[in-house]
């Protein structure tokens, strides 16, 4: 690997590049393409943003993640989740559909997209690991909610807003007079047309005789022929004069390059929700990317992916565009297209420019109740009730951590959702780790095994006690064995001499040192002395240097059964 | 142990109390006593209060511990760090002297003492365990220093405020021109006398014919000595005159017994600040409390002691007093007094009581300059350089949150600077916890072991992968094993069986078992088999209802042996 495969992973594939790889790449953008057409109009909408910033965000943010991204397969662009947390963040500093909310929009795709740059350059990947698999899934699952019934309003054709469950019920009832019923209809139409389609399409395209193959890959066109469809009728009919709100002019031309604001007053006050947006984007992202990368053989680097997805966030930021990341949806249909590099989405970003210029005319008397019902039946199937019951059924605790962030992101709101989870996900690991399991052992008879002695039937002498911990020795648990030792040592009176036995201890850190420094010095004051016995060689490794070592009253043995002969033979 | 017992550890020893335990428990007292009074006039100054309340946080609260405490020699009252954070906390909501500072500081001893009584009976005193050594040692070090150069202005004898170093310095240095040089002299000769007391007092009354353990106790009272000496010389040369501010006037009297105010709002804004004293008194406390347990054998239980300081923080909130723990420095003198019971803690109660009611006109001409010094000698003891250095050898990980957390305390104030270090400490845990020590193992030829193949010559075949993770399975490193076996398959092409040795495994969590089933799902579509083996029983009682091991599209193994054994012979 030279530098520069290093740095824009793009060059190694780009000089293998053949013309038959061109020509899948190309078939496949064309069906992304198709498919991101009313995702990204409909994204735009649910971020609170005109339709054009979606298909803004769908261009050089692909092209830039194709330069700098790992993985082959990944369909970077607006993402549902993700345009849901622009739109919510963004709603705490400014109105919809004004300059302002664009500009703190815009602010917040830069602020990611360094952010992101930055975890990658400093391999800070590590700390998505803070938000746990039940946490997520809590997360997505009450967003889902949120997001369809957020959307519930255009269907409805009412006004609605708010920040959570609550919030959102209360404005929809007081505005529920208000309702269009042409609307309704359409988007009710909508919802039915769209799951219909995703049932039967791909076997009504069978009997038209297209290989099972084909016909999948086409069925995912079924929200474009809804749209098509919904458009002619809205536009035929003039429906629009009846109150139908339809999408309307899209300027058309190039999208606005131009420098993010520097207000940095403002950057500071969006910096937490920038970060959870990055980290939930990165997150999702890279977990589709693996999915993908696994299936050819091929390996991410979830720190180029921080790049990649900063290099991507950042460009969206420049040309006026929000928020995006590697999708689910589109990375299955590029896959399944046979998409073999990630040319797929320079040529799907062309593609983008190319409707942008020449045919934003056709999304004119787009009803505003369809691209809402796309969301909809998009998001609904993100709702996982299944993963909750098979995570209750394995752990209580995780699954208190995936209710509680599901609840609060509902009743509270997205920020406060994702910190309760990952506060309470660190407290039960905390929790669970300070309540290691401690045994006293014993020989068992006639071998060199130690045992517990609660289980076994071992050998064990009065002035010897051998306690086994089994788990590393860290701040969470120093105390812990603190504490255990000195009731042990109260309830057996004759004890002289207590071994620890390390055999499951992989790291002692500063805390557990002192915490045994204590412990050590507590026994000697007690006239008991302490042994250690089959310390791990990195773990001995550290101590050596230590105060532990120089100040132990007792010896450090090679194996339990050195210390229990050298100790029983030394006492009689 | 009967439900009066647990609930009121008092009632164990009071019922084997004997006259001899009296007479020594009296005799301790005393000698606790004499301590006690300058040290709780000075902590109330420390935290901004009349020193009247100092000594009313030196009666009820003994009572109360030696009732529902577990330390058998634990002293408890006011102490310096808590103190401190009593007035930083308190000045943020309140002017020093005012009736509603003293409201302020009344409640934060009750809420803290709420806060308290609920984490023991709920048993959440793990919680303290994220406070870890190095935390701790940075925090209490950058304390001792602010806590002194609080003090230096009423060596000074000047106006100085400030929750941080540079605010300290800054108000101390507009203020300099104001000193008072009669002050100065008083302040720094008591600094000088209570430096070459605790040098020397004990050696010049062995001198006089002490055994060496009453030379040692006796030389405790030095700073009483101090403290006479220096009031009798205000008082007859009639210092104050000459601008040497003095204690003054101390209302005589059994202490005001009222509810603490009601005012929820600021109840709320105060929890922070009443969680973070509790933790740190706490924590403090628990480790003094364990030291003097382990030396007699007996044992203490966490929880019982949050109920302990719970109930001594509550009675203090009642009684007109402020936050209080048990504090290291007494606890010695008792211990080696020979205090056998908390009965201790009871005689000096009423001791203090006496004081209160017919000695309060002896404090009248006492200088706050040697309260002051007497503060500044006892914190400086607490910067712990030699303990920097031991852990800065060992780890530089822990000792980078110690200089963290110090720095921020010392720069910003005490709530940033622990919530620093315990952020720093999770995170470096984490970061620890994310990057596993994953092997690529083979079987050393001709035995049953199974070590790294990069450190040992094994035997491997090209179809079979096994792999080796020296660490629980949770979901700090859940996504650290799928990222690395997608880059071992992706380097390794004819792999077709992947085995997964558990020896180390303690745990698996609901991430990881989802990324277990990720990673055998991701293999699975790329034709190979995952195989597990050596999975500790616990484990396995756990996984064995779980989708993984239903969709494992491989085997589990009990021993890797049989693992290579079994595997090897099919792809023959």
């Amino acid at each position: 690997m030279t530098r520069l495969n290093r740095l824009i992973p793009a060059s190694i594939w780009l000089k293998d590049y053949t013309r038959a790889d061109m020509q899948t790449d190309m078939m496949a953008s064309i069906i992304v393409t198709i498919m991101l057409i009313p995702q990204s109009l409909a994204y735009a909408m649910l971020a609170g943003l005109p339709p054009a910033v979606g298909l803004y965000a769908s261009i050089l943010p692909l092209i830039a993640y194709a330069l700098f991204g790992s993985s082959r397969t990944l369909a970077v662009g607006p993402v549902a989740v993700v345009s849901m947390m622009t739109g919510t963040a963004a709603l705490q500093f400014a109105a919809p559909n004004t300059a302002e909310y664009l500009t703190v929009v815009i602010l917040l795709a830069a602020i990611s997209g360094l952010f992101l740059l930055l975890m990658g350059l400093f391999k800070l990947g590590f700390l998505a690991n803070l938000l746990s698999h039940p946490v997520i899934s809590g997360f997505i699952s009450a967003s889902a909610i949120l997001i369809a019934l957020g959307q519930a309003k255009h269907i409805l054709g009412i006004q609605a807003s708010g920040h959570n469950l609550i919030e959102m019920l209360e404005t929809m009832w007081y505005n529920l007079f208000t309702t269009n019923l042409i609307t309704v209809c359409i988007g009710l139409g909508a919802i039915v047309a769209l799951y219909l389609l995703r049932q039967y399409l791909k076997h009504i395209l069978r009997t038209f005789g297209l290989s099972y193959h084909q016909a999948q890959l086409a069925s995912k066109a079924g929200p474009v022929l809804v749209v098509v469809i919904a458009t002619l009728i809205v536009a035929v009919l003039q429906l629009n004069k009846a109150g139908v709100k339809i999408v309307g002019d899209v300027p058309s031309g190039f999208p606005p390059l131009a420098l993010p604001s520097m207000d940095l007053h403002l950057a500071l006050d969006l910096l937490p929700a920038a970060v959870l947006i990055s980290i939930v984007g990165f997150v999702e992202s890279v977990s589709v990317a693996q999915s993908f990368a696994a299936k050819r053989r091929q390996s991410i680097d979830p720190n180029q992916e921080l790049i990649g997805l900063g290099a991507a966030n950042l460009s969206s930021a420049f040309s006026g565009g929000f928020p995006v990341t590697g999708g689910f949806s589109r990375s299955v249909v590029s896959f399944d297209a046979g998409a073999k590099t990630p040319m797929t989405g320079v040529f799907t970003a062309i593609l983008i420019l190319l409707t942008l210029s020449f045919l934003t005319g056709a999304f004119y008397y787009l009803p505003k109740a369809v691209l809402a019902a796309t969301i909809i039946v998009a998001v609904l199937q993100l709702i996982d009730i299944k993963g909750l019951i098979e995570i209750w059924r394995y752990s209580k605790q995780d699954a208190s951590a995936l209710l509680a962030t599901f609840l609060v992101v509902l009743l509270v709101g997205v920020e406060a959702g994702i910190i309760t989870g990952v506060s309470l996900s660190l407290l039960l690991f905390l929790w669970h780790a300070s309540h290691p399991h401690i045994a006293v052992v014993g020989r068992v008879a006639g071998t060199e095994h130690f045992r517990n002695v609660e289980r076994f039937q071992v050998e064990t002498t009065n002035d010897l006690l051998t306690i086994r911990i089994d788990e590393s020795l860290f701040f969470a648990n120093a105390r812990v064995l603190e504490d255990r030792i000195t009731q042990l040592i109260a309830k057996n009176k004759e004890v002289k001499d207590v071994v620890l036995m390390c055999t499951a201890v992989n790291m002692i850190d500063a805390s557990a040192l002192e915490s045994l420094e204590m412990i050590c010095e507590r026994l000697h004051s007690a006239g008991i002395r302490l042994h250690l016995s089959e310390v791990k060689g990195p773990v001995m490794d550290r101590l050596k240097g230590s105060t532990l070592i120089s100040h132990l009253s007792g010896n450090i043995y090679l194996t339990q059964n050195q210390a229990f002969e050298d100790i029983c033979s030394k006492e009689e």
